[in-house]
This record gives C-alpha cells, sequence and structure tokens, in this order.
C-alpha cells in the first residue's frame, strides 16, 4: 500500500488525478459490493492501492466522498442523438436506458441510496438534485423536438413524458428484475406516443 | 424484556401469535430504520420487548426471518374495487398505489433489499416472486374488465399496462422522491388509456 504514489509517477498533478480517478472507482466498487451502511474508508483504501491519507486529503467523510462521487455518475447525461423523428429519438434513448439500468450504479447503488436517503437528508437532496436536472433537461429536449416537428402537441409535458418513458423500464428491469421481451422497447415507444399524443 | 411473556397472557396460543406479531413489526421497523445489512437479531428482539431466543425459535437465521415477513408484506394484495368504467378502476388504484409507495416498505425497505438482492440470490428470488405473481393479478383483473366492457381491445398486455401504470408513480415518488402534481392521476389515467388503447 503506497502513500501517494500508486504507479510510476509522470509528474505530480498527473499522479494527483490518477489517485483520485483510483478511489472513485473503488468507491464505486465498494458501494456496489457491501453497500453505503457496511462502506468503509479502509476498504475504500485499500481496493484503491492507496492509504488512508489519500482519501482524507480529499474527502472529509465517507459521506462527503460518496455524495461527490454519486452525484457525479448519476449526474451525467445520456446522449440523445436526433434521428429526425419522435419514433426514432425513442428508441435510441430507451436503447441507451436499458444498457445504463443495467450498470450496478442502477441496479445496487442507487437502490441502496435510495433507501439511505430516507435516513440521510443530505443524501436525498444530492441525489435528488442530480437526477431531476438530468431528466427534466432530457424531457424538454426529446419533447421539444417532437414539438418542433409537428409530431407532439405544443405544450406536452416534458416531465410526464420522462415519467412515461422512465418509469415503465426502470420498474421492470429494475425493481422486478424481470428480462424485457425482445420487442417492448417497439411497443412501449408506440404506447408513450399514443399517451403524449391524446 | 420477557420471554414468551410480553403482555398478560391470555392463553398460550394467542401468546405466542401476539409475539409473533410483535417481532414482525419490530423487523419491518428495524429495517426501515437501519437496513438490513445492519439489522440485527438483538435489535429486532429489543425492540419487540422479547427475548432472542423467542425469534430464534421462530426462525432459523436473520436472513430466513426477513425474507418471510417482507414476502408477506409485499406480496398482500392492494384492493381493486369495480367501479364500472377503466377510468375509475385506474383513478382508484393508482390512489391506492400513491398511498401504499408512502409506506416506509416502499421508500425504504423495498430499495434497501433491491441492493441486497444484487449481492443475494435468495433475497433477489423471493423478492421477484412476491412482486411479480401480485402484478400479474393486478394487470389481468384491471384489463380484463375494461376488455369485457368493450374499453381496450382483446389482447391487451396486462403486464405492460402494469408497467405503465406504476413505473411512473413509482419512479416519481421513490425513486425521484417529487411531490405529485394534483392533476397527476388524473393525466396518467388519460395517457395509460390512450396508450393501451393505441
Amino acid at each position: 500500500m503506497l502513500a501517494e504514489s500508486r504507479r510510476v509517477p509522470a509528474g505530480a498533478a498527473v499522479l494527483r488525478g490518477d489517485i483520485t480517478e483510483a478511489i472513485q472507482a473503488a468507491v464505486v466498487e465498494e458501494l456496489a459490493a457491501v453497500g453505503y451502511g457496511r462502506l468503509s474508508i479502509e476498504a475504500v483504501a485499500r481496493r484503491a492501492g492507496v492509504a488512508k491519507t489519500a482519501v482524507y486529503r480529499r474527502w472529509g467523510s465517507k459521506l462527503e466522498m460518496v455524495l461527490e462521487i454519486v452525484a457525479g455518475v448519476a449526474g451525467r447525461k445520456l446522449p440523445l442523438p436526433d434521428t429526425g423523428t419522435l419514433t426514432g429519438d425513442l428508441t435510441v434513448f430507451m436503447q441507451i436506458l436499458v444498457i445504463a439500468l443495467r450498470h450496478p450504479l442502477a441496479s445496487q447503488i442507487i437502490p441502496d441510496l435510495l433507501a439511505e436517503a430516507s435516513r440521510n437528508a443530505e443524501i436525498a437532496q444530492t441525489l435528488q438534485q442530480a437526477l431531476r436536472a438530468n431528466q427534466h433537461e432530457i424531457g424538454t429536449l426529446l419533447v421539444g423536438r417532437a414539438v418542433e416537428r409537428g409530431e407532439l402537441p405544443a405544450g406536452t409535458d416534458p416531465d410526464l413524458a420522462v415519467d412515461l418513458i422512465v418509469g415503465p423500464i426502470y420498474w421492470r428491469l429494475t425493481v422486478n428484475r424481470d428480462p424485457l421481451p425482445t420487442d417492448y422497447v417497439r411497443r412501449l415507444v408506440d404506447a408513450v406516443i399514443a399517451a403524449l399524443s391524446a
């Protein structure tokens, strides 16, 4: 276990970034493996191959460390390519979502932190802000394009749209842990367009 | 802390049932308070006001105890009154769902066990079976009534229907922890009917 010299140093700045990234990856892996409640700074440091002091130099506490790292990952933008039609945009977005929801972040870490959030206001707030901002942006972009193309009525609610797009897939994949039937995305795209056009 | 005599005994059978119920309630409360990972038989016994031996007489392990109790609660049937129309049935069911999802079981215990499920196959299987059987029954009943009344086409998929009904509300209430706008249920009912009629 090395203090701040995990690999052959290429320069102090590169080295610090390298160690920070190693710790971040270790936190995500530890959260998936044991959950927030049982996560220890010691185990994170061990997994990252650094000394505990390297962790404490970066974050004041376990809570602070987990919040910063999870907010960064949960707030990451999913790509939203403009395919030229609402059917195309929804199909591509849902396919990306299915892949994203199979990541341990969605299947283990988010549910674990949701449970923790009801006991800890700081976790609740950080998680909410990251998720909300991200989703509102996705909904506004998807619905905005479709309204411009004349595919959805002006005034379509982007937040209800996101609930209808993400909710069913999250419910089936993450809560029920049911595999998606092969034509599920196609049928859900049709259902969502009909729902929003009504 | 009393062994098998928590309150004034009214008879051995009544007494045993009384203690079992006290332990069950204590398990649900402990799961909400500290989560599965940190739950201890000792804390459950303390909360229930019984001796640890009273717990071990009923369940062989913490896992066995939690699985039996959570499966019982998660598998509980929500009432599905027949209001005479699909709009009415969906409105009442969603209102009941909103109340159910505000219970700590949905906001804390299920997310916690979902995280645990990815580390423990027994928890995953028990949770899946309880949730799936329940939902398939709800979907079949709701869709079946509507098809009979001529409100939905024959062949409407009851499982997709459940995903569209439960998914958005679960996503918004339990994951995002956003309050529902006052007209949300009405708009979601319209959206779901349009989606399933398409």
